[in-house]
């Protein structure tokens, strides 16, 4: 009953020329350029439009310092009660944020202009900005670039890539992932997109992702599934631990995947519904860690063995913010020790005589004690790899969780050393 | 009354030139080679030995997976309840940790040899390893190192830099400060040691530090002082956030500043002790982040306007541990949206519109909004600075603190990606 959609796509030309991508119903999408970028011609305003009322769910950053967009659009969330949104605009190359009162009226301008676009009613959009901070938004070509965009949406694969390419920094690819779930009331297809965590000279590590769904899915049933998948898809990549102003995750579902009568997702249903979004999410992360700037190798972080998964996720992610463990990853240095000592200043109890350490099925690391492995060929084996899988064990309990974060380059000190200046 | 003495020595011929060096009376030291570490004829192997029983209160690395040293020294000093100390024996090369049963009866025999070559009695040691971790400690160099050390103790300020030498890992710099404390009873003297948190190939990036003193403080006295003075110090310190398995910082007093009939300390010569042990173990701390691995710049924070000392202190950690700072820093890039953002998730309550930020007086944020500073001068000054203070405010509160950090450099990922396979 469970079908798999197609997964990530890296590449634009690849989603637009596939006919078999199933795409949510009713949503047409759109991505224009404005010149909001510096480089001339770049797609940075994307539209996102649906032919229905869709309920709504949001997950915003925790930072304390946060844009515009995001309290527009977690105001207007919990205004509506997560009902009758039509849709969401995005900028790239402006994020909106440390603008004061100007960039609020900015973000609330930007929302009735898409609104507009779309035919649709003023308080009807969603928000989101990511770029440079601290520089007022270009409205002029905000309002041109909503323009062309609006006259520009559609309902295919391609459209769909040209969106996901305008709300990219510098990603160098498109990231969407694709869901269905067959059910004899009609197919239910959750479609999802993102743009990365990576940054670049003055631009903030900012990660957005929507997922457009025709599910008949309820505010009530949105917010916990968004936060669940959350959890363990996007909370579980870090490319280098900095909290952006702008994070922000949607979803949005039109409900336009069953007849109207056909009545609200049943429990098994929703069942489904909460591990396909997961699943959506989950790809769009691992996309995020594996596009990080400058990175040379994606890490899968297995950590087993905890009380609980939120124990698990804290180990993985201490793991995971170590300049110390990302630059053996980059020398494809077996270094255990590293990521021994990492987890063990995560705020989590455990006996150090219980921890193993693999990579790849490679032990490294048993019952507290170093194994003698032949670091030679363990190193040609992270050389040669692209993707390593570390599992790190530290005990017999069930907590466990994946976390996805790369290695530390060079190229990565350069990029984010470079200024305009 | 409060005179200083000499800061950080940066050069061990300095150290060893310089007769005006007043050191802590009734403390012997040494440092000699044992081919513990790779390259040959490097100092290794420290003593420092006192001549009197000396009290002694030690602060360990609060990571769960520690090395055999901290293990065997912490109960040490709880069993004796931080009496009858003669010396400290510190190798570098070899950290001692993940080195099971075999590792802590090693270092309980390092232990001994120390107390048999200083002639006292066995316990009377504490012991600090430094180095590769996962390899047991090659306890015939230890015994011949310790043997070749206990020959060459000295009270020179040359005997103090071979033994600050040998405690070097990739320090490039011995890190030693002296104050004293003019009394009409005698003056007292703090003579403090340390090696840096940098760290290369399979190293540790550990923090080891130790004062010695001849005042006549107790147990009860040490424990409260070193506390606060490592709080003040060695905790507002970050190269890369990793908590070594190693890190450990002793002070021992043996009292000879005075008369055996001259009494305790009174508490006014407390307080000027406790912040002489503070500005000893500030300068230790100042010299280990000037002297991280591949660092261009030292970056001070001065964090204020918070509740308390604590907030001030979590923010400063934060921004001292994004790698977006780090890396701005190294390309003099005055990317104020970094450093007001890395604040924003550190977990402490402010508004955004109170935010102020300066680089060196240079404002560059102000109550919640950017400033229209001249970003190509402002880089200029940052590249042309080795040493650049960033000022946050974030309210009106008394809490502030100073916290040291470096920047990120291609030369910190080289060191540090490369492995001896």
């Amino acid at each position: 009953m469970f079908v798999q959609g197609l997964g990530t796509m890296a590449d634009k030309s690849a989603v637009a020329a596939d006919e078999n991508w199933h795409l949510a119903k009713g949503w047409r999408f759109a991505g224009e350029a404005c010149g909001m970028r510096g480089d001339q011609g770049r797609r940075d305003m994307a539209l996102f439009v649906s032919d229905a009322p869709a309920n709504a769910a949001g997950v915003f950053t925790t930072n304390l310092v946060h844009a515009a967009p995001v309290k527009v659009s977690r105001t207007a969330i919990t205004e509506q009660g997560g009902k009758n949104f039509r849709g969401v605009v995005i900028c790239s190359g402006n994020a909106n944020a440390c603008t004061g009162a100007q960039g609020m009226a900015d973000a609330a301008l930007m929302r009735d202009l898409a609104a507009d676009a779309a035919g649709t009613p003023r308080g009807s959009f969603l928000v989101a900005s990511t770029g440079v901070i601290g520089r007022k938004l270009p409205m002029d070509r905000v309002r041109s670039g909503i323009g062309a965009a609006g006259k520009a949406l559609g309902p295919a694969a391609g459209h769909l890539a040209h969106a996901a390419e305008a709300i990219m920094t510098t990603d160098t690819r498109i990231k969407v992932s694709t869901r269905r779930i067959e059910h004899p009331r009609g197919a239910i297809t959750l479609t999802g997109v993102a743009k990365g965590a990576a940054m670049i000279g003055p631009n903030m590590a900012t990660m957005l992702a929507c997922v457009f769904t025709d599910a008949p899915a309820t505010p009530e049933q949105l917010r916990p599934a968004l936060t669940s998948a959350v959890d363990r898809s996007f909370h579980c990549v870090s490319v280098e631990g900095h909290t952006s102003t702008n994070d922000t995750v949607f979803v949005l579902a039109n409900g336009l995947a069953w007849p109207a009568d056909a009545g609200q997702l049943d429990a098994p249903t929703l069942g489904q519904f909460n591990h396909a979004l997961e699943e959506v999410c989950q790809d769009l992360a691992r996309a995020i860690a594996e596009d990080a700037e400058g990175a040379g190798h994606l890490v899968v972080l297995r950590v087993k063995g905890t009380a609980d998964e939120h124990a698990a996720r804290a180990i993985a992610h201490r793991v995971a913010e170590s300049a110390l463990v990302k630059t053996a990853v980059h020398g494809a240095d077996p270094n255990w020790g590293r990521i021994v000592s990492a987890a063990g200043y995560a705020g989590v109890k455990f006996r150090e005589e219980d921890v193993c350490l693999e990579v790849d099925g490679i032990p490294l690391f048993r019952q507290g004690e170093p194994v003698d492995f032949d670091a030679k060929s363990v190193s040609a084996h992270m050389r040669n790899n692209r993707r390593l899988t570390f599992t790190l064990t530290v005990g017999e309990g069930p907590g466990h969780c994946t976390f996805y974060t790369c290695d530390m380059t060079e190229e990565y000190i350069r990029l984010n050393a470079d200024y305009t200046t």
